[in-house]
């Protein structure tokens, strides 16, 4: 960290900002230029992660200069991470697709839908058991019934089921039946949530929150492999902005800057990212084009009948040909001559 | 609910969405303009807040003319709610001040500065245990040890405490020592806490989500009082904007648009709001006169020793000026002809 | 456009809305509910857009069911408008592509680039001569000297000129060099300067405001339109959002939303879009996977010594690669069963 | 500036880095930490801010240390700057209010409105003649007609007025009648019309932009300073957010901010700001608490019969009322002990 004090400052100013960081430990280094004095702290950034500096006298601004995130930058794991999951690798050159639909609501449909994803090529199967909803009246999902009927989905197909957790409470029950816990956007800052899911070995979708920065989300990362548990898969679903034709905007400058700072592999959820079906595939080919370890998709046989987030469902058709358009994409973008990340570039 | 058919909607499509509303148990009523064909859906409108409408063909979109909050809103509840904590009405004419550090310190810290809020005029004091921090590396909070000094600060002094719950876990402990239960602006969505909170009687200090809209926030109200417990007061406490030079953007266009739409009593956290203690007191003012029920405010006796939020600490004296200052403000506006809202202007 | 009367209301309140619109010549359309009673306005709707009908008594709102725009939109004309310049075509199935330096600087810098990216495939030369800068003190483009080596590069290239004007003065200066007049991002909503260039019959570049909802954007496309130019081509070049590790956040949802709206091209400019050049590989991949018209890219044999946006611009060896890559994606895209973009889909 | 380098930087790569800067006639100054090599940068700051210093190998990011704004700071100017307009200053203890209509719309309508602000207490008077409107469709004001009729309800009551300048073809003429030129917030930047009103010496009202941060709106009045005009009053007149019930969020956060960094005069719109008539009082009052050094509000005899922003007009009784009210506000918080604001503290 760095700490500019006012062009001006007086002598006394700049001592009483060094004298309370060598208190504390801190190694100071100080640089005098014609207008103003910096004074450079080199030690543990934790430190003075409190100390409310910008507050003291003569001090203009405390200018942090390292990155908050360790175990989930590059810089401390070079390679990119993999993920294992059943079958399946997420942070390889192949992409994974997860296909299913938002809400799982019946036997006949989950087991409907997942067949068709499966004939489709998707690697594992979505489906959300406890629904996260702005509505207390909406429906709020079937509970232990839908995770039960996605492990039924999973053993007659051999898919992977993801579900999100939304609780600590759940979280025994969610460890029975599901391969990949999902955390929601708006649980990406529910700590001791990201503590829990932190001490499993379950494999981990961060989804981004809704106006988090990559740096926060990074840190929500953290939280979960500070606890032990390095199979974290972050997830870019759209973030807020002032548009109104899209529900969300799906970032996908997220892709490349997660993996220039970080070694944890990024997929794209294009369903929830823009938020209408007709323009689902050609976000699905721009993540697939930016680099992108996967997607995950809503797909739903009759959208209009869907009971919840239809309008932003495929059609099990819309899928196959989403699955055909992709796969092109990424057939073109891994075989130029430069693949998609090199490490160090 | 409205659907709007695009230009030239065939008379099979507007057919289409009429019968599948009607087979909803909704009743339909159809406008036909010269350019466009509108269909005016009349019912309860949850029933089709599943329904993917807008997919389907001849649609141009889907219009919903009612607040989604029942319990909240002053149609349903057309007198200001007052909630009672110790001796005080929150939501009355006279502002009611909540003063204190951003995290219980020590035995010291807190005895010192419920002594001196008091002796300035507070009337509750606020202290963390728990805190969520976006760093695992960060001060979290002295946990239960920390209840345990705000319930001896609250003995000495008859001051009501108000401190965070992040986790249901926690919440049967919270319940013992502190008089408000306070959602922070990162569980604002934190559905299942929500939701065990209103299984209480307590009073919950309800935090604005940091990119929450207001139609959200009294969403998260609704949750809680659709489980029974009405003592809910909102806190305005600055939303995240593109500005650098304040820490959030304390969004006072709050206080009178929840006055309008809502009953609750709505107050005003400058600390957080701006985040540097040097605009506070102006920001204090301003939440006044603005109409705020009251503030939440952060003291240390010596902030550039807080392990956290030092920067937007008011010193003790700070905080002295500050009462003086905002009563004076609170004497302005309750005086002059019309009181700060009238129900129903 | 509907008015949506309050729960409640009174008859006369009722009369009172019907009786103002019916005065200035609307027809007007009942529609009694449960609850509420809307209230359909028929006919030219600009005759409603100043009137304050949210304010008067018993309205709870005002909702606009058209969407503002008319000669941008692919209601009014279905096909995809097709803009020439020079031999190439914007708007069609083969992406253009624009490269070149932020600004010219100097008659070898902008020859060396010319000849540098024709030789790698590009078809357009970009460049400015008058440069929009946050601050007063940074180098502002060489004015006329600039606009002549645009010129000249074209001669002995064959590539037609792109650049920007940022004042009514300069526009018959433009008009003289340029092949297309670029409208800067912070010039979007300059009304006057718009009318200005829909005098003319040049191609117009408008770029997305930084802000900019889609609407705002296809308003401003309107501006033109109405004035007589047809030959508008939308730019997406990044909006402003929380993330700092990006300079902007290129918004690829654009591209399909402006295609489904509208019938005018749109191209991405992925270096003011994330703002680093290690990143626009990946965003100009994702751009034409996306289905966008062509890119404009910033190009500099030397970053290090560029006068502007350096850090954004690729080296004549990282353009190359980029024109193997897109290439690559293009005929991924294209070569699918179905096309990016079918109307009416 | 400072030069953060990369954990583990090559010697060479710091040298490279050092050399660049040091051939431009830059002083650097090195600090080697444990984990980071820190490059300072000595000498006018203008020079390194085209320099793609990021882009260098084993750079991690280059901090600017400094504002970036001179002429407009109080480091450059510590006294208030007071901005004498007809009788009355604009930045001194006393507050001056701004009203009238939207737009000029007839003889009539501008005298008596000036007339009836005027005897409610008003210093000057603000109409549109020129109006920059998002569709080409909506009315555009009465253009030089407007301005005469300003001119003459100046004349009747002594009220200097206020009008917008949208392009520098209209400079001429504005000159001739208006008393203090507006730059609307979507004209923010546009610098060469900024660079036209600063060439003049008439009082400039600086709307900041829609969605501008701080440090940009106080580097569009650097354009204005820098040419000579030091008459320049900045206006908060809301900005844009997520929320749906306001039309902007006014940022009163500004005001103290403003104050803290800038010399310059700081007034608040209201009636931009929250864009509904409703909270304009209670808006209008937090302004002025907030240390506002002035006020811009739109008044309308009949605000259902306006040609533009009837929503958000006060009647002339309302305005009245405004006046009480916040007269009462500012007497409350220029009369405590601490006055609105102190420069240096």
């Amino acid at each position: 960290m760095i700490v500019v004090m006012k062009e001006g400052a007086r002598e006394e100013e700049v001592q009483a900002v060094v004298s309370l960081l060598q208190g504390k430990g801190l190694e100071t280094h100080l640089s005098q230029g014609a207008e103003k004095t910096i004074i450079g702290i080199i030690g543990p950034k934790e430190r003075v992660l409190g100390m409310p500096i910008e507050s003291m006298a003569g001090v203009e601004k405390v200018v942090r200069v390292s990155n908050p995130f360790k175990l989930a930058s590059r810089a401390f794991h070079p390679q990119d991470t993999l993920v294992q999951v059943g079958p399946h690798v997420v942070g390889g050159a192949n992409p994974v697709i997860i296909a299913g639909p938002c809400s799982v609501e019946s036997r006949e449909q989950i087991l409907e839908i997942a067949h068709a994803v499966k004939r489709s090529g998707a690697h594992m199967l979505r489906g959300g058991a406890f629904k996260p909803r702005s509505s207390p009246y909406s429906f709020q999902g079937l509970g232990e019934e839908g995770l039960k009927l996605l492990a039924e989905a999973r053993e007659v197909t051999g898919l992977p089921v993801v579900s999100e957790v939304m609780d600590i409470e759940a979280l025994p029950m969610m460890l029975e039946y599901v391969d990949v816990l999902q955390i929601g956007a708006r649980n990406m800052q529910n700590f001791p949530l990201l503590r829990a899911v932190g001490k499993t070995d379950k494999p981990v979708l961060l989804k981004r929150g809704l106006s988090a920065t990559i740096e926060e989300w990074l840190m929500s990362a953290e939280y979960i492999l500070s606890e032990g548990n390095r199979n974290v898969i972050l997830c870019e679903r759209g973030i807020r902005t002032f548009e109104k034709y899209t529900r969300n905007t799906l970032d996908l400058n997220a892709v490349p800057v997660v993996q220039y700072y970080s070694h944890l592999p990024v997929i794209v959820d294009p369903s929830h990212g823009v938020g209408h079906s007709r323009y689902v595939l050609a976000m699905a080919r721009a993540g697939i084009a930016a680099g992108a370890h996967g997607l995950i998709v809503e797909v739903h046989p009759r959208p209009q009948e869907a009971l919840s987030d239809g309008e932003q469902s495929l059609t099990l058709e819309d899928f196959d040909q989403m699955m055909r358009e992709v796969t092109r994409v990424a057939e073109a973008v891994h075989g130029v001559e430069a693949p998609v990340y090199v490490p160090g570039r």
